[in-house]
């Protein structure tokens, strides 16, 4: 098995673009990427993508960006793993490129959520849930996680204020990241007024609705300095899958799926929590974060809020998380969102992250999920000195 | 790079289920194939399939199904490239297990496309064409198929009856197969009777719309005489890729993506046409076939149906298709499809295909098209002495 590198990175700015198809998504971030590797055809694309058929009308991805950005001929696949799909995508390229099955593998992850043909969006997330036994009950996606909620809540005898350092710190960091959909901050009073939307999860505990589209180039980590002055090589990859439906878990609370992909990535990397520098999480939602941090080893069974409020999870704190924003600020493009976090990991390590800068950061982590914890995938960074 | 074998294959019956999901057909194939392979684990799950959250609502196969199949925990994914969907996953567990990154992997192939909650299964098989610039025309998948046959027959002088052979070849063979949806004989009287589709394609031109799921469960070749004894050796696999929209192709009567994918898996081989016993190919229309033909080398530009035509593609002749029914007579579920041609492939090479058996059948090649021959995924099958 050879040594996995990141040679390009790419992204579009996270929004609502009314006036940008889903295929020039795909080719900004993608030519992005291979112009940052300086590399003019690839061997193979992945395209990470969770619902252009349903809200556009349109399957058949791979095939269709790799003709759009002029790669016609080129092996080319869609990968789908509900709100994972990026990272799943990226997951694929690392075993082509690991295996020697090629060498040179652009992944880019891409997700048009507004000026959709329908479903509503809201209908369609619910397609990453069980179909026949939570999404037919009428649950939505947002409704499963305020049912995790209030149980964390209960549990732990949590109030709703208590997440709001989550809000506050992703908010913070995408203001100074010029791909982010909100460069805002916001503050734990406006955060506490904040509208609710289903209880107890109000605006400012979910991410938003959004277009946009980033990408990695790989290489073998060999290779990697005749593309690249700052490749960073993938030292962990793995997925840890659950049950889809959150009724059939062992404990509602505990994302095994999360911790078998972790445990899986930090065996590979040789690696524990304490190698890990930042780690960019799926904060879809602020219970997400909390179960996250738990699952990935940075605190206890319902500890996970403790770490935001003892001021643990900024920059230049234990273990800063969503330091450009995450899902919260920078935006949720559900099947773009796993490869953003790795090119914000990847900027990290190269030392590019500008006012969000991590200092010294060597080992970046992230962490896609997908369902409300069906599938996880972790991807371990580390800067190749 | 490591070479694969298939070790265990499974299907379900094709037909229209109405009285069984999704998830139960995908289990009821997986569960066949590990059971053919003596295996009660996998290192890793790819599901094969387009239109299951359009169709049904359901995304995120790749967990649902490891965790319907006693697989939780499991690395899973879906695989997505319209009716080449199947194969692709296939391809994905390829890569996988010639690369080293995993042992043993289960590739499923299901498609459920009856029962379903809208839209309906035409207006969601476009997706597979370019939505843009093709299926907002209005344009369908079987009108793109009409246009491409208009075509060929202006083009070589053929009449619409000359392509009844190719219906008579995959029903006779059909016959035979128990997991077929139609299990009867054609005539070319009957297709000449045939109700008029979209024209110049008639009923019998064209493959059902249908339910069905296969599996195969790969390892690596060296080890594959532990869990079969009759196994067989993937010795070749890749994809081409070509424009989706019919009108960019640089000639519509050629299949570039098949020609591409065809001298790519040839040349991993080491084979050409001579060394291909039989040829599982995708008549999804009756056009494909003969454009399948001549792509894979074995008929000159415009001479495909002279194959059909010449008697040539029998059980007992030049080239078999369709040996098992086809996606004519053996039904297009269409994310399984590319999977049950590797099943039937595999069947011949162990000389288990009853009736339609090839003669000292060694070498089988399966190609599985993705839209109008967008993504073409082609497997040469080798039996082990």
């Amino acid at each position: 098995m050879r040594e996995v590198a990141i040679i390009g990175v790419g992204q579009t700015k996270v929004g609502e673009h009314w006036d940008i198809s889903l295929r020039h998504l795909a080719l900004e971030a993608l030519q992005a990427s291979m112009a940052d590797a300086g590399v003019t055809r690839v061997d193979t694309l992945y395209a990470g993508n969770m619902l252009s058929g349903e809200l556009i009308g349109q399957e058949h991805l791979g095939a269709l960006i790799a003709d759009f950005a002029g790669l016609r001929g080129t092996e080319a696949f869609k990968i789908e793993a509900a709100c994972a799909s990026g990272a799943a995508a990226l997951r694929m390229g690392f075993v082509a490129v690991a295996g020697g099955l090629a060498n040179i593998v652009a992944v880019v992850g891409v997700e048009k959520m507004t000026d959709t043909l329908g479903p509503d969006t809201t209908t369609a997330l619910a397609m990453a849930s069980d179909a026949d036994y939570e999404a037919a009950q009428g649950v939505s996606f947002v409704a499963l996680n305020a049912l995790l909620m209030r149980r964390y809540m209960h549990e732990y005898g949590y109030g709703h204020q208590d997440f709001a350092p989550f809000a506050v710190n992703a908010h913070r960091n995408g203001v100074n990241n010029p791909f982010a959909m909100f460069q805002f901050p916001v503050t734990a009073e406006r955060f506490a007024r904040a509208k609710m939307i289903c209880d107890p999860i109000n605006l400012l505990d979910s991410s938003p609705i959004c277009d946009g589209a980033a990408a990695v180039v790989l290489a073998p980590a060999d290779a990697a300095r005749a593309f690249s002055a700052t490749p960073v090589r993938i030292a962990g990859s793995a997925v840890g899958t659950d049950t889809l439906a959150v009724h059939d878990r062992r404990d509602p609370l505990v994302l095994d799926g999360a911790v078998l992909s972790t445990r899986r990535a930090y065996e590979q990397a040789g690696m524990s929590p304490e190698n890990i520098d930042l780690f960019e999480l799926h904060d879809a939602f602020s219970i997400m974060t909390a179960l996250s941090l738990e699952a990935a080893g940075f605190a206890e069974k319902g500890q996970g809020l403790r770490l935001a409020l003892d001021g643990e999870i900024g920059i230049d704190s234990r273990i800063p998380i969503t330091t450009m924003g995450g899902l919260k600020a920078r935006g949720h493009p559900v099947g773009a969102t796993g490869i953003y976090q790795v090119v914000e990991v990847v900027e990290q390590l190269r030392g590019l992250a500008g006012a969000n800068q991590v200092p010294n950061a060597r080992v970046g982590m992230a962490q896609n999920i997908g369902g409300s914890g069906a599938t996880v995938v972790t991807h371990i960074l580390e800067r190749m000195e």
